[in-house]
């Protein structure tokens, strides 16, 4: 009975732990209504098992968009098990996202293990994405008044999918000249592909939780605040992060050609033709990683990131939410993101 | 006026029309919602346009789908516009998933026209139907009391997603032995695959439309009845189609090695063994579809679909539906299956 009256404060890492284990149940049911075959894709794409069914030797993903639908409906007064259906249906959608998103950008792995489709061929881990998609839209409907949540639900849904087109159709726009992509498209892009649904996580709980209106629209705000967040650390990271510690090459984003903030950052910057070249050529990544600094993409990202987050925090600081899982979504903010900036 | 007021019987092909002509709108004015990219990859699926964007050169669709949920709402006195939003949400669905059964499958080309994968690519196939999909249950979400039609298209969803993994495991099972596909099986895959949609959308329909659940639950019988004696008459045709007529090469179906209904009945009766390594073989086709007719194999393929017809014929029969509209689904029956039983 200690740890329910501990005032200690988490950390991030116990906090995606503590609701992790909270929502497993939950979501290895609706998984379990998946076909087999089906069944043990998903399973594979959580880090549950292996190709064959058989226990995994790795690890599944940290399981944010479930923490966020837990606190959210624990922050609100909601009961536990509110929490956990939101959690399932956007947990869904995630690995639906991941498993579809995998195909398209032709990663052929992820977290050290083969991604679905390098598994199990592109046509089933097509059609295991549909089934979670499905399954995550049944979860919400079955609950009653689940018409607005599924509101919820497709409205973010919409946005990840438009988030993913711009995506992709940004790799094949100029790095300068009138056609470049901006930073301010950079960010819408990220908002929806990234923070479309870390917003509906904590909303979604919220919603299920029994928030009025105003506070599921500002926990929105809040994860889509986060998620653009998160996206650019990742960003910076993907120029400048450790590969002892990203399990990615180093200057990977740059040596694919990425268009990400830092970039695009530097490129509104003078000497972009410059740069441009050097990016094109894709030689010499550390040379533009420098230039990239200098010109200020760097710093200019991450301050970015810290208005994000500085946001996020006063939006919850100004909800009349319960002490306990406020902390725990602070310490998720600072585990995800804080650390970084 | 005359049109309004005529009571000649209406051929299944008016039917089709007028209900396409209706639903055009509400579907034109959701798919202008989706991202420029994608929407230009639903308009090509839905035979609108060419790549590129410009005007069409081929036709779309029957649209099977959009016109039963239009009846469905009229054959139950519901107001126009909630059999339009039904067609419009089963119409997405049904094109989300002729995209991604068609990278599946590896067809590459559907009416005559490349298919969607093979016209912008796999990744860009597998997004628009993601989008497609998104869309159906964005729609459906919107309307008041929203909830409970999502609860219907979503067990479509989950059937339909069911039956294609099925499917696509019958094509590894042996012909014979205790590990052969029954023809239960089959009628069960099918029902998933090919009926639960249809059942949906005249359900969706009705319960739009405003009618009472066991309405509801009748009319979804009766279309899943019908979807199933489709994919008879699909799967017979298949075989014995005329090749000028359907479109595919003669005994199709055999020279893939499709396990259809004909073809697993066939199985079932003496010397199964014999016909197994005919088909195996691939050779010699018209051997295998003569031997596949003195089993049995055609005439019991047929006499299970008009049970299914004359189920739904009954259940239509037994329902107080509004004549005008009832008529109009009695014709679009005969159309669809009639003429060839």
């Amino acid at each position: 009975m200690t740890a329910l009256h501990s005032t200690a404060p988490r950390t991030g890492v116990d906090v995606l732990d503590r609701c992790r284990a909270l929502v497993r149940p939950a979501l290895a049911e609706a998984v379990g209504r998946l076909h087999p075959r089906l069944g043990e894709m998903a399973g594979y794409a959580f880090g549950w098992c292996e190709v064959g069914g058989g226990p995994a030797a790795g690890s599944g993903g940290k399981g944010v968009r479930q923490a966020l639908a837990v606190l959210g409906a624990e922050a609100v007064g909601g009961h536990a098990r509110a929490g956990s259906t939101a959690a399932v249906a956007v947990e869904l959608v995630h690995v639906f996202s991941l498993l579809h998103d995998d195909i398209m950008d032709g990663d052929a792995s992820r977290r050290g293990r083969p991604t679905v489709w390098a598994a199990y061929g592109t046509g089933p881990a097509v059609l295991a994405g549909d089934a979670l998609f499905a399954l995550a839209v049944e979860t919400l409907a079955a609950v009653p008044d689940g018409g607005g949540a599924v509101r919820l639900l497709s409205a973010a849904l919409g946005d990840l999918v438009r988030g993913q087109a711009d995506d992709l159709l940004f790799a094949g726009r100029p790095w300068t000249g009138p056609e470049r992509v901006r930073p301010a498209e950079y960010r819408a892009m990220a908002e929806r592909k990234t923070g479309a649904l870390l917003g509906c996580a904590a909303a979604l709980g919220a919603r299920l939780g029994g928030a009025p209106p105003a506070t599921v629209a500002a926990l929105d705000r809040a994860g889509r605040d986060l998620g653009i967040a998160f996206q650019i650390v990742d960003d910076v990271l993907g120029v400048w992060g450790d590969p002892a510690v990203t399990g990615k090459p180093v200057h990977g984003d740059l040596r694919e050609r990425k268009k990400t903030l830092p970039v695009l950052v530097a490129l509104e910057a003078p000497g972009a033709h410059h740069l441009a070249a050097l990016l094109e050529s894709g030689r010499r990544p550390d040379a533009a990683a420098a230039w990239i600094e200098a010109a200020g993409g760097r710093s200019g990202a991450l301050d970015e990131a810290r208005r994000r987050i500085a946001r996020a925090e006063a939006a919850l600081g100004a909800l009349p939410l319960r002490a306990g899982p406020a902390g725990e979504l602070k310490a998720l903010l600072d585990f995800l993101v804080g650390r970084d900036l």
